[in-house]
């Protein structure tokens, strides 16, 4: 199969696709056995220090579900580490920062990234995958947006309500706006590096975009994760944007130039493509619990999504959100199987 | 002032107000020092347990802040101890139930509530409240959605993904329509008893429900949310709705015959008021954590709003959720006052 025919480039480029291609966000982690097993032995940020295991850790999704694209293994939140924070991840909660960002000299502190030297291990493990993967079944790379990683960075760790981010944004602009400006310099730097070394489509993860409302994401997020994809606009890769709960920023999240709107699950298909415009391929948007549910009403619900989408080209199905641990492997299966079958041409 | 005149029912009911009316959810809390000393001394469930306790809280923020409405002080999830639930709430995490409903035999064991035996503390605390407000400052009593105090009880406490509770809808439907039947009726049963006791307006909470597409939320939410307040239709109290990142769902959520929709603060208020329609009130829906910023910037956040109602019959000012702990104190006396003074005819 050439290169061009990848069902995920051709549906990313609204083109017509042999199939509707499907991935997963979050398709490799705790849910496979696989990965348990190698997590019972390396902590997460050691997988992501190696690029051997970042290289088998990618491809076990690949092998055991055959979708349509890989996504490489690694956490948004890895650019801080080189930046200067100094970043854990608690086992049930998430990643904690010991030091969070949240004065000017904090932000001042925060040292430049040179990906090849900081970020190495990732970019190995890219050109391995690169060497390693078929060519109908695109590796893609990603960074966190700005607003989420500079949430995460402020925070200190998961926020729901990103009160601390907020309070800078509203009572301190200025600082905010230069930890914005040097995040947006690190992360595109490093997803610039991630296309040389082989990557064919990036996703941009804003992954709290969703807790602004549209007046703060156009001030405080939406001018640094344009920025950031625009570094890659003249690199020939498809550039994805995703993010939870954002039904009411589709319309300024594509003012970020991104090819493909992702859509969470809350926002029915036809609807969130409406608001994104015909001139954008979309993915999703599965709910991540209905893998859960017993496989003839999980059918059901792939089929609605597919009836949304109503056979235009420009549509790659996943989930509205990561897969969730525990998520039976054997569903996940079951629905790339589906999906081909039921849109094979 | 004739009771009539109150501006909050002048609003609910979209007639002209002397004044936009304010409360704020979750106006009596943590935030408050008058109410961090009676924590000192009373756990939650016995501040909800004693009606000089439930109302003395109740009117601290009255007192405060010159808000235009009380609400009554309790927990959405206060019905399930009777119902035979063990709930308790763990400092920093929430409630926490330690007999979670998962089986067909735990609902069946879900005793009937008589909300004069079982939960007459807050009845009682009603009636004297009832003697205490000024007219113009209605009591607003209210209850937790069917589908969010359904999901605390199947999963045991907060979860952000409510997976165990699309699990028993998804898997074994008939399980959870059970479940939700039995507390539309004790529900619903509590309402009513609300109102006979004084409440003056009610409010459904079903916080939750943004978690659902409008699927599942027509599916599995929204016909118990509706019996709940048809329950009170005839009694004549306006009925406030509100939900959680629900912007997806107010069109459906009009169908349970609220006639005041809550938004939360990612919707724009002329952009929710246009899903919810004309013919119905809104609430909102200033971000909480707007209140901690600087005062010049939180009253630009005010007349944001303000200027989005545009001067029309039925806009109820309050934020887009509940106050966060640690919110300055003088900032939301501050808001109160802004938005009399920018609105008083």
């Amino acid at each position: 199969m050439a290169v061009s025919e990848a069902p995920l480039l051709a549906a990313a480029a609204r083109r017509p696709a042999p199939v509707t291609p499907i991935w997963f966000m979050r398709q490799a982690g705790r849910y496979m056995p696989e990965y348990r097993a190698l997590r019972e032995r390396h902590t997460l940020l050691e997988l992501c220090a190696q690029p051997e295991l970042i290289t088998e850790v990618t491809l076990q999704p690949v092998r055991a579900l055959g979708v349509d694209a890989a996504i490489l293994f690694a956490d948004i939140l890895l650019p801080l580490v080189p930046m200067g924070l100094d970043l854990g991840f608690v086992a049930g909660e998430g990643p904690a920062i010991a030091n969070p960002v949240r004065t000017a000299h904090d932000i001042a502190s925060l040292r430049a990234v040179d990906p090849e030297a900081d970020l190495g291990a990732v970019l190995s493990g890219i050109r391995i995958l690169s060497g390693e993967l078929p060519p109908h079944v695109p590796l893609i790379g990603f960074v966190g947006g700005p607003f989420t990683v500079g949430t995460y960075a402020v925070e200190g760790g998961p926020a729901r309500q990103a009160l601390e981010a907020k309070r800078m944004m509203h009572a301190a602009p200025e600082l905010w706006h230069a930890l914005m400006q040097k995040l947006t310099v690190a992360l595109g730097d490093f997803l610039v590096a991630q296309v040389r070394a082989g990557a064919r489509v990036v996703q941009l993860f804003d992954s709290w975009a969703g807790l602004l409302d549209a007046h703060d994401y156009r001030t405080h997020a939406l001018p640094y994760s344009r920025a950031v994809l625009e570094r890659v606009a003249d690199l020939g890769v498809p550039r994805i944007h995703f993010g939870v709960g954002a039904s009411h920023l589709l319309p300024a999240m594509r003012e970020t130039g991104a090819e493909v709107l992702g859509l969470d699950w809350r926002t029915s298909l036809d609807e969130g493509w409406a608001s994104v415009g015909p001139d954008r391929a979309v993915q999703g948007n599965l709910d991540p619990a209905a893998l859960f549910a017993p496989l003839p009403e999980l059918r059901r619900r792939v089929d609605r999504i597919l009836e949304r989408a109503a056979g235009r080209d420009g549509h790659i199905f996943n989930l509205g959100h990561g897969i969730l641990p525990g998520t039976p492997v054997d569903h996940v299966r079951a629905v790339v199987d589906y999906v081909h079958e039921r849109t094979a041409g």
